[in-house]
């Protein structure tokens, strides 16, 4: 195939932001979204945060005609929230959930509830297989005191070791999505030296959108002011990434855009996110060896240990609070067991009548059971999250080992 | 490769029982499951129930010298109860938590609390990579009335997905464990369609053990006897499956063998199911096309119609009970705003004094809160299991209108 003309590929990435009840604008947002997907005639459109099924099937019949293949993600109470339109036909999809995601308590967050995941669409395009991945990690809601950070690097790293799982009989490997993390951090740093992934923004040959890449910027009226204050000209948290796995040339990323906070000839945003449209080249060639990630990155140990430092952060944490909400299961279970005793000395005759009015030991008792219940929850929660902490410890653990014996 | 000898492997598989305070002689049989892998020497331990952690140590402590590699994949709140021992290096794993499994209020079940999962390990043989699986699926407590099948299907088309999106660079293929099906169930169709695995009782050319390969018997003392009345010889759910991806000549079973009620040697079996113990033979050649799910089994269109009916009765029940819950948490809901208005009268002196009295007014609060967490709770629960079993619905559809599609 050495003399066949590149593939062009065009990708469309973008978080749409549409809750409903609580997104606004979010039916006309939607219907903008199809109607310009509908008209530039992408290859590949990779949506997040699409939670309606509704706004799904309305995508879907807008945009049937132009992208015949389309596959909605399911997970969670709410959702995965992603789905995948595409122009070619979708062979296979394969879901994984991140085995954690945050709090079920924090309800103002939420992200728990959403069972945030990584999709995985399989599409052949003149020969070439091309392994398509949508994902969309915890939100970070404080830079400063970042209470997720342990989560987010479980994400990230098992987000890693599923492309690099499931990709090996692929040609081509392309990530899409909000990653929630800068550039700079960690856990980019690990999914893509790990992965061997490269930046399509860091790669592009043309790039036209907001300064440094940025999807959320405080231009865009949906945006949160407050949280991008330390960042005036915004942050990049949406990334399209690629790469080859063997028996082609790399990809070359032609150009880069991102929207400029509205949507392009009108006066208000797709989203509170940019939408990131890479153009990629793929062509094929002969066999060349694929990129294991010692060689794409020789300061992949470093990184893998900044990483495993962060989850021994989280995985202490999350020893004290399991620590915490068992002894108060403990103590909620004494104190019940005190008023049973209690009662059944009352009922039996032994104390000198009741010692208690009859609603105030009611109320007592009602409230060490809700306590019970709500600390035994807790603490089932908890030592799931100490467990996959570990798990992901150990497996970063066997990683770096690895690095460390390759000559 | 094409001259060198037979690689020559064996595996141990068992499903240990080992459940902390509630399985018997516990310890007991550890140390002695421990003691025979490392008299036999293996090449490969797959185990499943090993819950406690402790136990895992004590194994790996005892077999260390022999088997120098193993891996413990934690999950969920008890753990996956899942562990490999290995004579060769564990190159690379990763764990795949099942989006189904049970319900949280079956507390007398306790599937759900385990965080049942596939688990997998790459090991390299004399330059054969190996994709070896173990796993351990819900578990079956009626079979006339089997209200788990649906979610046992999903975990079934969950495994064989994740499979085969994993193991394409694999040599060979190698899966382990209770899948708590019988031979001839669906869901051992669909996963043996789906990735064309071969079972080793079925190939195997010598074969010693129980009638039938059954790995669950009446004569084993820790068998539950009832569950076994329908079946006197017992049943086969333990498996050890295998095939090639490509490259290589089919491998062949020399020999299968199960324990017959008793260790060996010993009057206490090893667990509540036998052992299975597979010795294989494989051979690299030259390139042999890997067999592809439609030509290792033209039935797959019937299978994976089947399951999907199933997988559909139990969206439908899901369906009745997301609804039935919804419908109490509101009516719950209504109940405390009844009460809130009546308290508010009351406060403000509407009504002619208090309507209830004070006890049955608290208490019949508290009981409307006590419903009202829990419908809610339960109504996110089968939401989420709603989600998986259309998500699992929609995947099979798409995997038979790939195979109708094939000529």
């Amino acid at each position: 195939m050495e003399g066949d003309p590149p593939l062009r590929l065009r990708v469309f990435d973008l978080n749409c932001w549409a809750i409903r009840y609580l997104s606004k604008r979010r039916q006309e947002r939607v219907g903008l979204i199809g109607d310009t997907v509908r008209r530039e005639g992408f290859d590949l459109v990779l949506l997040q945060e699409v939670w309606s099924e509704q706004d799904y099937s309305d995508l879907k019949s807008k945009l049937g005609s132009c992208y015949p293949f389309s596959h909605y993600f399911r997970s969670g109470v709410i959702g995965s929230g992603l789905c995948v339109f595409s122009r070619f036909p979708i062979l296979d999809t394969l879901l994984y959930q991140y085995s954690l995601n945050g709090y079920p308590y924090m309800l103002q967050h939420g992200d728990w509830f959403c069972g945030k995941s990584v999709g995985l669409v399989v599409i052949k395009i003149s020969g070439i297989v091309f392994n398509v991945y949508v994902t969309h990690l915890h939100a970070e809601y404080c830079r400063e005191k970042d209470a997720y950070l342990p989560h987010r690097l479980v994400q990230a790293w098992e987000l890693a070791q599923f492309i690099r799982h499931t990709s090996k009989a692929a040609d081509v490997v392309l990530l899409g999505g909000d990653l929630n993390m800068h550039p700079e951090d960690v856990g980019i740093r690990l999914l893509r030296g790990w992965t061997g992934l490269r930046d399509a923004f860091a790669e592009a040959a043309r790039f036209e959108g907001c300064e440094n890449g940025c999807t959320l910027i405080p231009k865009n009226c949906f945006a949160l002011k407050t949280e991008l204050l330390p960042f005036p000209l915004g942050i990049r948290i949406d990334y399209v990434l690629y790469k080859v796995t063997e028996g082609a040339r790399p990809p070359a990323c032609e150009e880069l855009k991102t929207t400029k906070g509205t949507a392009p000839g009108m006066d208000i945003p797709f989203s509170d996110h940019e939408a990131v449209m890479a153009t990629l080249h793929i062509q094929r060639q002969g066999q060349a060896a694929g990129a294991t990630p010692s060689t794409a990155e020789p300061m992949l140990v470093d990184v893998v240990t900044e990483a495993r430092t962060e989850v021994d952060v989280g995985l202490r944490a999350a020893r004290r609070q399991r620590y915490s909400t068992g002894r108060m299961a403990v103590l909620a279970l004494l104190l019940l067991l005190v008023q049973a005793v209690a009662a059944l000395g009352a009922l039996a005759g032994l104390g000198s009548g009741q010692p208690f009015p009859k609603l105030s030991f009611s109320l007592l008792a009602f409230l060490a059971i809700g306590v019970l219940l709500l600390a035994t929850g807790l603490h089932l929660f908890h030592t799931m999250e100490v467990k996959m902490l570990q798990g992901t410890e150990e497996q970063m653990r066997m990683a770096l080992r690895a690095l460390q014996e390759q000559p």
